[in-house]
């Protein structure tokens, strides 16, 4: 079930034991996470790596070298290999993320800031800046969810500029809908998310975070929200802003109101249910593009079962069905 | 509640009933409609309208001519009020719409037959093209529901076109999709409404049909997409498609899935849950239209709780919040 | 069904249309409201009552004599009734509530108060004071829903009191309880209906709040919460606080999960579920209490199906029986 | 867990993949299927089989020969065993089935054809016959589902047969009932599952079909109805059914209904609910046979929890208890 | 909407209130059940009605001689009516219902006698019998239900003789199925309704019961068989059943599980899904019955949307469509 | 993963199967129960407890000697061990369970039973009374489920004890609420386990019961509720009650309702929902309870996901976050 490769793979140690098989004989079980997927090693007593494992420590970054196997619905499986620590430089590449990755979140992360500077209404937009500069940087190494879809450093950058580009279409297909509320929705729905699924500025492990389990990025994402909001009324942009139409007071209600509903449905973890119009269109946009990623997802990973035919790839409802090719030539 | 205006309304009269009040006071009521809304009038024995009643028939068109007034979430209501019957002339008047309806549809019309003539796949074009020719006039006079949105004469194509809008949008968010398809299951996907939701060329009502009530609108859609299928294969034009790629019957399968899958869930009657990038862009493209047109239609006609608040107009989920007004000036 | 009594009603003018009925005759309909329920009174064109509505505005306090009649499941009945404007003495002695509701909710609040003073854990308790100094005087016009329970003047008062006496009794059967956190949690679970369901300070109709709306009292309460931390943080009794265990923050952490998560279930609008023994605790008393308010309430006004069984007063689940009398004799 | 015995197994090879243990040995992994259930056998290096399996390829018959034993709840187990490939006779008595299933199917198919025969409606009856003839021998090897109930070569022959036995039963005790619609709606409900279930003619292993998964059995149903239906009207048969009653074309309708609906709730995945009383008879029908079969399955193979109690066989909802004895003798 | 007829009706006076109209005019409203339906009826001060009703009482068996009208979904109208009170006579014809009823009943009840008597089972027989000994009496004056279906005096044995001939005919479809248990299984399953749904001896209003309250018919239902169980086996006929199998504990908990599971789901009040072949068995038999009986309800009742088509009749899911005619003639 | 500690474990043989690993080596594998929990053990061919496992029974007591590591979400995991048949005394100390379980159920009995003989009412009290007499020895042993929460010999006594506690203080914040029927309540609540989760006198092992499974715990315990009600009237002490309020019959009804609609929903398997003050007291205590315990053992037994933060322990909906300290010091 697909061809082995012999290959160079840098990560982070997340989990490291000493365990025997059922007839005692000892393995260590090496965890390996690279910020994008994980993988698990074994190494056994007769192996090289075996004598590596036991001077290892979890946190530690390494590369392993071996052969490599792709197992379609079971993950990675590595044999043969070798494992080296890596310096601080290497380190740092490997942090950075590959070039391909870099390039991507790069142009992302750029048309998020386009679409911040472009909204019209000063309120938002500065809100938008502010929040880029006080929590850019946490927000480019924050995943989108810690599985599903997106769940990669960088992953939130993605969703969130691949949101923008479809809330513009449909601001485009819809004129009466608020543009500005609606990026600033966009921009804002999940950013909770920088303490529920942030990576570390030195880490490819995702932790748990005790505020994002005892208030979920909802909760969190309308109280980043307010702070923001009470710093940029005390900041010199908002002079003036006291007589303008629509008040400042209704467009922080707004925009709250967009983060505690994109959801949906109360079932969904949203305490408040859609009741604008750009409520509706932010959780649709959101939903959209959450299940083409996982078909993506499914499409790369999931189990084949025939022509064109692939197993469903949880959470989406049936299995996969290849897209229908696109029309190149003529009749 | 609202002022009284002093109006003339046409219709055709859906209903008929002389009734006695509880202490045997005799009246006519009336069912009015327009192919837009519904009208109940009464009519007690002491005005002028309560003899014309006596000779009306269910199906006729009429004119009344009263005092109206819009009662929110209540419907019209009618004071004092005479009726006469409509001639030929006025009732193609009536039949054909209001002149703001006409251009609306009209245009909504247009955008159609360009998008369909702009799809690049010859098979969905032609076959798009056929239905246009072959149903086009039955189309322009369906409803896309007998309530909840756009449950109006004409409404499907208002419906259908602002769907290819919404379409166009996310295609452009998101090239990966295949655009014909994509376009070609907006113009199916509720086609087998022309017999569920259908008004008759002459008519305003919309009666209750058998097959609809037996098969239900997407297993006519799909029946609909394959009888058209099997007269195109037959033509001129289908020449030399049997070697083009992708095959003809993956078409086929592929457009029926929208049509089949495209309330999303099967709990909202979908025999088959979206399988393709396509099946789930135009289940939320889809959702999205029909959201907005209930929340223009509860900000029209649902009752104030308060200022900027409306009464939940269902199958909506919540109360209706007023928009956030768009930034026009500087701050 | 049921006795009719002369008695003299005050209360609010909430709603005042002149109608006609069907057959043209005209009436007044006025909605009487005095912050425990709401009445509908109607004065025909020879009613005395009838010219005085003609001078009458929504909001104007009242007093109408006249025969009233429970009727079971439809609220009260008024006929032959006359209608007074209330002097500013009167309406104040009305705004004050009946005696026994104003001492029911004395006692209430001192209980609330006492409770508030007798945590142990300063943060907390400081928290708490602050809150019934800052908001005391709203939180003692507030109702504790819309409709279902407590839905009264000074209902929210009287819900989070006897919630208390249920939160100290669980605290006594399950001394591994919090019992600080828990009676923080009680006052401050529905805190966010200071907006969602407050009474004005001069009114005796709950209007609807676009922050409520919006924003839900859940989301409202979080707000509250961390407004009042701010603030205590920056007061002169906090001093002192940064040593101390547990944490700051983390008193503020459990609290807001508390508010967060009392109802239980998503589905039920909480964003996030219970995830500590005292989330638990509070989500059953809430939910305890609320249930037997129900069922008081039915007992009171549900219609009578037979002997000791009363029909099924929503939401509760089903229809009521009698309770069992207690035992008070001996064998 | 259950005693061994010695066997030859045929069948065909489903999978076949060379594994590596934990500690690097290696060994063949292979599937084999034989049209009724599915068994794993794993070959060591150090066994005879091994250097069999590299020869061997997905697709080819073969016997197994060796030990095996039933482990309750986890299939069949295999030790040393052998294996060997099957001649051209050797596999078409394999593809024909075990002479017990194959008189078992002969008689059930029997009973359709003669079902089918005696319906009165001359529609139905050559509809029926028409399919009988046209897809007979597909029908013959399909499987009534993947998992769950009759998921074997032939079992959807089995599962239609024994629904007549209980429809005809139903019809009896309810003369009302259009025993014809009745009879026709059990032989084609399933129909659309000679796609989504077939076994091919030559082979054991249950494919995966694109239009399976892209339409549904239901809408492959109803879409063989139709291309039946045209094909009938077309034919000899049908002259003279112009003026009959009740007209072709609701008869039409009506089937096509029984197929729609006969999974009895959208959920479950019919596109619209039962509307006739046919329509509840065969899902009623339907679902107490495929009941009776899951817990036959149940019985033969689910884990032992006790005297007369056995492990859930999902999806039966609950443990089984083995059935009451039936009286025999007197008291 | 329906014609007038002149009639005269008996029945029991189930409610009599004096109320007046929104303008003060008095009126008498009467509220006649006759065990099958109610009706309410008006007398207005200048009807000779009037009068009779200032001297009624409710519970008092009376006749109404007027005009009545079918509503199509609003039950049954009445103009111009006098009333008399029935003597002993006329009130024993009317409390043994209408002669097709009573001879409907009769042949049904003769049937599940003659179904009792025909168990093999000794244990079952006898208990069935002394169960007809003991209630029969009760048993035939109580509805199958409150609503929804045969909810009428006598329809529980209408419901239970209908279910016995659809278990028989699924007993002969099935020869496993232990025909004894299920015949005794139809014949308990509702029993607790003897108490639930009872009319009284001398009465056609079904009355609320605590017992039926505070319990329900399933657990009542159980306690009856647990009842009788004890009293048989303390009768002579039980002596030797000691040794028999299956043993009598085993009976009795086989019998009990029929009567608990026969809801088949947790949600519609079954304390345990169903785990043995008769439970499943009886399960559908029930639903079927009850759907069936339904259908006829509303074909006769509910409201006509168009040829054909009727309007939902609650519970049933959707829609009612006209049953296709049974083919009579030749092609 | 956890330290490895040396201990003695003592337990009775619940499974036991000679296995081989895929390559053919042989072991033995062994389950062992001590009433509180399981542990699966292996013995390779060259360890010593190999041998014994050859001569071991299902059923008998024995003694582990071993390595034992705590493996948080995957229980108890063994190494090097060897075992000992247990003598009658050993196994005498075994079944009587550990000193600390022995006193603390011995203390929660002993509420129990003084709760109990603190009822007021005779009726009630007698039959709590009676209740110890005939069952207490049975109830000693019992748990209070299968699994979730004290899954344990004696695990009911606990439960019931800790419910009794929270009724009393529920009781002391609601004086309204009948505590004698409540504590009868939390005493007969669960009392069918005694027959579902009963592990019996001489054993560690919980059986599955077929009485159990037809019936379930909630049918169980109304008939036992019966049984006894039954007995006590029959007693001396039963003399005079037939004249005292609340009469008999009603407290039986009442306490029944209690024990049937405890589970507070039909989907949860109560067969009534709640229709008195003292059944939603008792649902409501009960489900704190089971809630509060469940997350003790997800405290002690769930694996760690962060500081703080541990893995959700099913059934609970989430992760569980360690509670907040109390406050022990002065600011």
């Amino acid at each position: 079930m697909g061809r082995r490769v012999y290959a160079i793979v840098g990560g982070q140690v997340e989990g490291l034991v000493k365990k025997e098989t059922k007839d005692g004989k000892p393995f260590w079980e090496l965890g390996l996470s690279d910020g994008e997927g994980k993988m698990t090693l074994r190494a056994w007593s007769d192996a090289p790596a075996y004598g590596n494992c036991e001077n290892l420590a979890v946190g530690e970054f390494i590369e392993v070298r071996g052969e490599f196997a792709q197992q379609a619905g079971f993950g990675v499986d590595a044999r043969r290999w070798t494992l080296g620590i890596l310096g601080e430089e290497a380190r740092e590449i490997l942090l950075a993320g590959s070039p391909e990755t870099l390039k991507k979140q790069e142009e992302d992360y750029g048309l998020i800031e386009g679409s911040v500077r472009g909204m019209g209404d000063p309120r938002l937009r500065s809100l938008g800046e502010l929040f880029l500069v006080d929590y850019g940087v946490r927000f480019r190494r924050c995943a989108a969810a810690r599985g599903n879809h997106h769940a990669r450093r960088g992953g939130l950058v993605e969703h969130v500029a691949q949101m923008m580009r479809g809330a513009l279409g449909m601001a485009g297909a819809y004129p009466l809908l608020n543009k500005d509320l609606l990026i600033a929705g966009v921009l804002f729905h999940d950013a909770g998310k920088l303490w529920e699924n942030a990576y570390p500025a030195d880490g490819l492990m995702m932790p748990f975070d005790e505020r994002g389990e005892l208030l979920g990025h909802i909760t969190i994402g309308v109280e980043l929200v307010n702070t923001l909001w009470r710093k940029l009324l005390g900041m010199e942009v908002a002079r003036g802003w006291g007589e303008v139409q629509p008040a400042n007071e209704d467009v922080r209600l707004h925009l709250l109101h967009l983060v505690a509903s994109h959801h949906g449905e109360l079932q969904y973890g949203s305490p408040i249910v859609p009741k604008t119009p750009e409520a509706w269109a932010l959780h649709y946009v959101d939903n959209l593009d959450a299940k083409l990623e996982m078909m993506a997802g499914g499409y790369a990973n999931s189990k084949s079962l025939g022509p064109r035919i692939q197993e469903r790839a949880w959470p989406l409802p049936g299995n996969l069905v290849s897209p229908l090719e696109k029309w190149s030539g003529e009749a």
